[in-house]
């Protein structure tokens, strides 16, 4: 293979997103070039970064090809292309795609996803296999109602799910899930956390590292802040990192993935969330340490060995910045938040702002996790994007 | 003004080697969109990172006004364009030029700089504007022999000077250089120094901050290495770092800016040279220091408030990663490299390596400095580029 410290090595994006993004930026410090492909025709963040620029349909194989063909590696920057895609493109131009088709197969399918990990003896949240009209109320018996109800594909912050709260919710859930169409519907239940954590691995053939455990602040299911290390317990912290690495190797990752877990009142983790890219979680990275998730990420797609995952401060908080009004994208920053030592803003160079739309985040390091945490909150209420 | 933390909002880099590059990267974590002129048609480190890439020729303000009309600020990699034309084509496009062209217009001529900056009472290496045959010989007699003769206007690395060695080399050389056609040709002394030293400060309408005081290690009088701090005394740091935020001042300078300085065996400090722009010898901020030179210089320029110049750690060591041999680009380096905590890589994405060319560099960052340094010099020296 070519070596991937080439200047004329094309990494490639498939989604031109902020994850896509932020992780172009670490391929352009290593010399590389960068193409990217997405499915809308122009103003994507990453578009604005390259003269290499393709767009057509993630369903459409025949769309992607010029890209692919002028890519040495392809990455992606979601879960959302179906592998049966993947294998195909893979096949017809030659690239090689990583994380690998195969580790999307296993993911993509959520009862298969649930299966894998079960397997590697990673605990899970509770779910079923809907078979029948009864299981739908046999599992809120068992596990209390509410619970949720989930299509085996697709889903993301809330897209393909339900919360069902009595049998006949969850009736009408299921069909509208596409359950009576013959899709897969999983039951699972709610979980009665008293943190959401996160870690992040990267690995490939030369090995792997692993960042922080993580807690994740979360507001109407969409993450507003983010803090490293996680406040709890340093042997709760250690159990996570080694769920995260077990379930990495359980399908076989080249690349960065994440993986979110529930800590229960009782002090079990469970697994909640696979992502097979750099995640929402691991953007206290980037200033946070030696190595940061987009780094590590274009590292372990390339072959390249991997880059220490030490923290360069003792406490860490990401704030996600939201769309606060529908307007073309401005961030309204005080100059103190700005000028504040430890302090560093990234926008995503998105075009149009709207209202909870993930624009920009900011970054805080400090000594103590939450002061650290206050002084960010306070730092960044009066931005307005 | 436009807020330049809106997504539209185009920074334009005039010159399109490793140091815009670095700096565009850190414009993209704005949120910004860049755009570069260069006066080579293509493949060069920034091209590959915008599609928003103009070229034509630095002395043609006619070649230059499609991108100045299509940037909101337009900010320099380099010092070789004429203040005239950068007067020019500010006043033309309408759009701003920063550094301003009136603090290019005190540097640009080595006379006039070296007049600016004892004005505001800061040693520089002696030096004698000739003014007839006599002079040559006299200076020689005074300041000792070898000494340096150079033209006025140009020179870099080199380029526009010549070591004399005798009153018959000094005239040969002065006619060489232009002084019969009228050029202003300077002698400046060689100076008996212990270390060459160097400060970066940033500056703007919301004040300046003010980097390390580092050493920089030359051979062949191309820098290969830096070390922060500089291995001397805190005052004498601290006089470096006083004297450089006086010659921004004395400069009216907006953005970022380095003053190498030659510190004598008798102890004094000597201004020896000035660049407007991000520089070889600021290179390690990038991890090394909270802020860096690239990100204060977009802040700097776009008029944002400024970033911590404090370092992550106690020391920190640059290597420049010169080319091996005349190939197309390719970083050859070890794993070992690759992979050690706190030890990163910077590849510019020149497309072609030519022996002695400024290709990549490699930071290091570590507790004591001159066991980093040595280090750092192990780790890099069997890397081929």
């Amino acid at each position: 293979m070519k070596n991937p410290l080439s200047t004329d090595f094309v990494l490639g994006f498939l989604g031109a997103g902020q994850l896509a993004r932020m992780s172009a930026l670490q391929a352009f410090r290593y010399g590389m070039q960068v193409a990217v492909f997405s499915d809308r025709p122009e103003d994507e963040p990453v578009q604005f970064m390259t003269p290499r620029s393709y767009s057509g349909a993630f369903d459409d194989v025949e769309s992607m090809m010029d890209f692919a063909k002028a890519c040495d590696i392809i990455t992606l920057e979601n879960e959302f292309i179906d592998s049966s895609i993947l294998f195909e493109l893979q096949k017809r131009s030659g690239t090689p795609i990583y994380p690998a088709p195969e580790s999307f197969e296993l993911i993509e399918n959520k009862l298969i996803e649930k299966q894998t990990f079960e397997s590697a003896g990673i605990p899970v949240t509770p779910y079923l296999l809907i078979k029948q009209a009864d299981d739908l109320t046999r599992f809120g018996d068992e596990h209390g109602w509410p619970y949720l109800l989930k299509s085996s594909k697709g889903g993301y912050d809330g897209y393909g799910n339900k919360t069902v709260k009595n049998s006949e919710e969850a009736q009408n859930a299921f069909k509208k899930l596409g359950g009576d169409a013959g899709h897969d519907i999983l039951a699972e239940a709610f979980v009665d956390f008293t943190h959401e954590l996160a870690v992040q691995v990267a690995r490939n053939e030369t090995g792997h590292v692993v960042y922080p455990c993580c807690e994740t602040v979360q507001e109407n299911h969409i993450c507003v802040a983010v803090k490293a290390p996680a406040p709890v317990s340093g042997s709760i912290q250690k159990r996570a990192q080694e769920m995260a690495v077990k379930a990495t190797e359980a399908i076989h990752g080249k690349g960065i993935f994440a993986f979110e877990f529930f800590l229960t009142k009782s002090g079990e983790l469970l697994l909640n969330e696979s992502a097979p890219r750099p995640h929402n979680s691991g953007h206290y990275t980037i200033e946070g340490c030696v190595t940061s998730q987009f780094e590590n990420h274009v590292r372990a797609v390339c072959g390249l060995p991997l880059g220490s995952t030490e923290m360069i401060r003792p406490a860490a908080v990401m704030i996600n910045l939201l769309g606060t009004q529908n307007r073309p994208a401005v961030v309204e920053i005080s100059k103190d938040a700005l000028a504040q030592p430890y302090a560093h803003l990234h926008s995503y160079g998105k075009i149009q702002s709207k209202t909870g739309r993930k624009m920009a985040h900011y970054t805080f390091l400090g000594e103590d996790l939450e002061a650290t945490y206050q002084k960010a909150l306070t730092l960044t209420e009066k931005i307005e994007i």
